[in-house]
């Protein structure tokens, strides 16, 4: 077992980002550091031990950053789930609100078998709207959400009741 | 020295996306294969082996998904390289052309220190634009591009001659 980090250090606060009155959390600088990096990866890890998992799924495009990883470390395969219209197979799409409007994610059809358990990947639960899509997309292709996960949470959102049901686990809580 | 997989046979080919005529190389299958992957990342770092590497840096976003697998497997730091208006703290950017119109990268100011050596990812080389653009800000910063380094490279359209005084690299060649 490493000695963990403290994460939290190498999370930038950014005032007024994307726009007045929010507090942005950045994470670059935890990725620019090769240990903190790694620890990351490592406590995102230890929140899958012994779960049965078949892939990993991760949300673009902080999600890429460590789905990705994830995948080739517990040895399975990685499915990313993309805004619309960036995927270029047979595709299903999940919509979802967003403050004002909708957007949505969009998985190839072939991307989930039915009976697979997924690992849902992002860097951040906000308001928990995308990775609901996200969920959404698995089961409709028969797919189990093994679980959730997160890097930061930001508790005041809610998020997580949003997810109900599924297991949703996050390194960092503000 | 693992026995290295025909990841061509992990490509899947995509007529008429993005748009009628384009033949799209659709990664997915590649990365939904646990085996596929990881030889896919095995094969990337090999090529950097025996480089003084610093950082790497990832192009979103389908550059990140071998970006920040590379950075953790040799062990250095990741650096984000975003759309514009995507990253949060003080940012350079980067403009390249498009077939109508053009596009721009941007980067975190402190990403890069003076004299680090970067490798820069992206899934595909076509024209180089993006790609150039990466380059770009590495150098403004005072960094040295390492090399660059592709999954896939559409030799027709050129996108090396773009990329001329700095070592490219790409597994698998159309």
């Amino acid at each position: 077992m490493p000695r963990l980090m403290e994460l939290n250090r190498y999370i930038r606060d950014v005032p007024d980002f994307p726009k007045p009155g929010i507090l942005f959390k950045d994470i670059t600088p935890l990725l620019r550091d090769a240990g903190a990096l790694r620890d990351c990866i490592d406590q995102l890890a230890a929140r899958l031990d012994g779960k049965r998992i078949d892939a990993i799924a991760g949300i673009e495009s902080r999600g890429f950053l460590f789905a990705a990883t994830l995948a080739v470390r517990l040895g399975v395969g990685l499915v990313p789930l993309r805004k619309p219209n960036k995927l270029p197979y047979r595709r299903v799409r999940e919509e979802y609100a967003l403050e004002y409007g909708h957007d949505a994610l969009e998985m190839h059809e072939d991307a989930v078998q039915k009976g697979q358990r997924v690992v849902l990947v992002d860097d951040l639960l906000a308001t928990g709207g995308t990775m609901s899509a996200g969920r959404r997309l698995v089961e409709r292709m028969g797919g189990e959400v093994a679980a959730c996960l997160f890097v930061i949470e930001l508790t005041f959102l809610g998020g997580r009741a949003k997810l109900a049901g599924v297991p949703v686990e996050s390194l960092l809580r503000y």
